[in-house]
């Protein structure tokens, strides 16, 4: 696996009472994975601002069952080779709406030109989207 | 089915102009559903902004498929009964890497909670998290 | 002025009645104002997206008042032609505090680039920045 | 001024060097003030969170200098006393448009109601604010 390094890094006392804190909260066991994770996160954000930049993406699409024509539309989009779809999984939340959430590859102009596209379609209300960068 | 209205409302030709091409663009047949999505978007946004508010939340997470605890961990949260996990979607993103999303209901704030659990557990490398209000 | 066009727009009675209600809480006078704004921060989500694209961006940055440096930092940057500072508005905090708010004009790439080295400096303790298009 | 500590943190050599990269980048001298940053960011979000937390908010407001009711109102909403206005600094962005910076102190939600009451007065055509926490 990696090889890990151990770096020293300083911080004020009251700053790192505040940090150590909320850590312990959210479920931490201690503070260099909590670290990692914030280093992470705002190194994905980097990546994301790029949209030509690789990724995967989940969008989830609320809709009512009765709009038939979600599936054909992305079915036909896969046909069109921009992006891979790797999966879909659906929920019923209740008596009219399912949610369904459609994990994509390929790059995030092409993502979100998909997303767009499938958020426009009549019958879906909602439609939100997480990029995760993919190397 | 809901009783349709017919609204009519004034705007800035030039403004008209620039939304006309941009719904376009996404794909909508018409000026109606993209300013219903508009809309609900919006809604939505304010529905979220309480943290007491139900919702249904898609938490996507990547992790190193050795950190055998995530699903544990899942479980055991779910035994703590503050949330109903709906299911889980599994995808091999490399030969180290997965992605699982995993659809949760409950109040915000609870869901919120969870997530940063999940999140916090060594080997979960991003956390991101989508929510959908639920009436 | 601009010339006012006047469309009609179909959506569910649930809906209209919950946009209704929120709208007024918000303070509007009437739907045709209430979409326009839907309608114009909708379309400038869409030209930020593009870093090439002109922006106006007020820049708010926290510091320490010791933290000399910020303003040598932000007049060497005036000169290295990449944006034009507008102008900047200074905010006490407490007495260890103070908010700066800076407005650039420039392309997106090149305001990001520009805040990233002021938060950067020593002393900056958070930076957020907000973008406007500029046509 | 605020006691240091020097604390060790240990993590993959892989994101060691992405995180220097980007950093190094990004302007700053050190790792130690580059963890500072994403610390304090981190907490403040969390703190944001909370609709009672009190804080500092920069709304920047684009509208169109015809719009005089804008500064009676918010004089208006000043003295129903919920939140204090620090200051507002103003600029023009072209023949039509001004660009206003308001900062409010006060509770996060009374700051949302009043920017939301600011956002609704016609002529304002986009609204958008940063709130930094204020113990």
């Amino acid at each position: 696996m990696d090889t890990v390094e151990r770096i020293g890094i300083s911080l004020e006392k009251d700053l790192l009472g505040l940090f150590d804190e909320m850590i312990k909260k959210q479920g931490y066991q201690n503070r260099s994975e909590a670290i990692r994770d914030l280093i992470r996160i705002r190194l994905s954000e980097e990546t994301l601002k790029n949209p030509k930049a690789h990724a995967v993406a989940a969008v989830c699409l609320v809709y009512n069952h009765h709009s038939t024509s979600l599936m054909e539309k992305l079915t036909e989009l896969q046909h069109s080779r921009l992006l891979q779809t790797v999966c879909s999984t659906h929920v019923h939340l209740d008596h009219h709406n399912c949610l369904e959430m459609i994990v994509l590859k390929g790059k995030i102009e092409d993502i979100n030109k998909t997303a767009e596209n499938l958020i426009s379609i009549k019958g879906v209300k909602l439609g939100k989207i997480n990029f995760v960068p993919a190397e």
